[in-house]
């Protein structure tokens, strides 16, 4: 059960109560005048969000790995080459989606928690010419966050497609795709944009657009291509209806409802929101003497924080101990190192409060697994931060 | 605004109101005990809804297209012979699916209304070796139904892979998937199982997954792939979390519900149900002598009923006079015949009341657009039925 514990995970995360009215409210046509206009505002919204007011937005039924898997089925033809610049798990599964659609992939990667430098990708792009490269904007496996906005630079000097992987970013982290000239900025909804899992949105440069309408060859994947979804697209933001395949029309009108919630925060206070958060959560993590996983704090995302146990704690024990606690956060997720940390998402409508209930219980199950520290220095340290 | 219009589209449907609060409940983490417990049951629940002890579900975020798309993606390799039985648009959809993944496609289909013979299939698979064969049940255009038993069992005779687009069909039609031995039974959440859109449902047979594993080339979708879900399916089902994609915690939740629903009213009596509705408001609509698209009652769904406006009828008053009367019903959706008829869907939890209601409002419609008929003789042909 549930009951009242508070889900820290890095997704789904807790939603607005009336996010979860519009999810269970009476389902309409997807035909019907009221929803044709929440999905147009959606589409209109989408765009404020992203930053991207000459972007072209996509909403479709299916998970964060849907939205990878549209960008690359849409804008990969065979032999392509493709670099992926990754930071974790996902940039690993990014280079298998890549490969499926006929891709070369080149994945430039390094130690756990480290992001690759400007460098060492420059010297690649250098090296021949690439078609796309793919940034993991915050990989939700290890909490490191890289700086997109100079590798979508370097993208635009080599004239290659830049590909932003923001599942875990997207409305939390600062993105503005049209200035910062990003190709595709793709995420899911159950992240910080703060809809339950099972929507896939994406947002396309005209540049994008035009490389997928240049295809020499059909889209591998069916259901991902956008000659399917870009006229359901163009209807529905035209405020008409039209037909490809039902779309999920309670999803949609909670979408609608969340991000004006964003649209009203402000999308500049909510980054600073997010980063306000990240900080304290971070540091308060480092007063208790934990070891993050990003190896500093520059690469520390501000939508999760990745944790070591201490020597000596059992993770299983500890995750247990937060439940009770009634605080929900996520054991490890990178193969190599599953076993030996935690994350904690704070995203989304995320406040103070959920901050520091959250040390708390951090500090409560420590102190029942046998770890020691100074009483109350998490949540100390979080408090002067937030105060 | 939707206010208590009665929803008779074929899909989405009017839900119950407790899987509409399991949409609307707080979301649990996808790991979290209470959502094991519920996917591990849905896919339980799946099979004995399916009548396919032997089958293996998958639930994935996505709208029925994907579910058609799985199908095909995982089953066909380059160049496999596919026969596709058409009854209208989404057999079309289908024809243009398995070609996307190499396969040489033949389509057998017949004028607008009827269903392709027996005796032509059989010349057909005769022929040449064909990999699989697809059957739409119901085609949710035409409100055609085919009786896939006799096929399937062509199917068995010629080694060929039997795929049921169950869309329009499942738990409303009649379908024993393991005992007629369909390969791959296939669903929306939106239609006749009763959850709101978003879930792409289907369920494997043991052959087909036989097939899926000696496949010689990767599948050529990568989010629709297999691969991903299996370990999933197998997990929840033994109530231990994995990960591939984040689950629509919520849509799962929801169909649960609906599920549990469906087993307590019995299969065999839902079957029945659907059949006693269809035929109340069949014989409805030819007491006020107009025209179905199936061009025999055999022919005709259970599950949605598609008519021809009367002549001199325009198709956009009827439709607006209908919502106007409170009952939403859709339009054509056939290309060919778009304009000339309307479509009002019977499934789910459609009762008496509501089939009553609808027949209701068309004959004032009818009667407002200056269409003649005996006053009341639609009600009054579905009442006898009914009572």
């Amino acid at each position: 059960m549930k009951n009242r514990k508070l889900l820290m995970i890095p997704g789904p995360i807790e939603f607005e109560p009336k996010v979860l009215q519009a999810m269970g409210a009476v389902t309409t046509s997807h035909v019907a005048p009221n929803f044709i206009n929440s999905f147009g505002n959606s589409i209109e919204l989408m765009r404020k969000v992203w930053l991207s007011p000459k972007g072209q937005p996509f909403i479709v039924a299916g998970s964060g790995t849907l939205a990878m898997d549209m960008a690359a089925a849409n804008l990969i033809e065979t032999n392509d080459n493709v670099l992926v610049i990754s930071t974790g798990y996902f940039g690993e599964r990014y280079a298998e989606i890549c490969k499926r659609y006929g891709a070369n992939v080149t994945i430039l990667k390094t130690e756990i928690g480290a992001t690759v430098s400007l460098t060492a990708i420059e010297k690649e792009l250098a090296s021949k010419k690439y078609k796309l490269l793919t940034i993991t904007h915050v990989d939700t496996s290890t909490g490191v966050v890289i700086n997109p906005q100079p590798i979508a630079k370097l993208a635009k000097k080599y004239n290659v497609l830049s590909v932003l992987d923001g599942v875990c970013s997207v409305a939390g982290e600062e993105i503005k795709q049209d200035e910062w000239e990003i190709d595709v900025v793709l995420t899911a909804s159950q992240k910080a944009v703060g809809v339950p899992p099972g929507l896939a949105l994406l947002v396309a440069s005209e540049k994008a657009m035009k490389t997928f309408k240049n295809r020499k060859t059909l889209v591998g994947n069916y259901y991902a291509d956008f000659t399917n979804w870009l006229p359901i697209m163009n209807a529905y933001e035209n405020r008409n209806p039209s037909y490809f395949g039902t779309p999920p029309v309670n999803l949609i009108a909670a979408l609608e409802v969340s991000l004006q919630f964003i649209i009203e925060e402000g999308i500049e206070n909510r980054f600073k929101r997010h980063q306000k958060m990240a900080l304290a959560f971070r540091e308060a993590m480092l007063a208790l003497e934990l070891q993050l996983v990003p190896i500093s704090k520059n690469n520390s995302s501000n939508t999760l924080t990745a944790v070591y146990y201490p020597e000596n704690i059992n993770g299983g024990d500890f995750l247990k101990n937060m439940s009770d606690n009634n605080v929900i956060i996520a054991g490890g997720l990178l193969p190599s190192i599953k076993t030996k940390y935690f994350r904690v998402g704070h995203m989304g409508s995320v406040n103070s409060n959920d901050v520091i209930a959250t040390i708390s219980a951090i500090e409560k199950s420590l102190k029942t697994c046998g770890y020691h520290f100074r009483n109350g220095i998490g949540i100390s340290t979080a408090q002067d931060i937030l105060s």
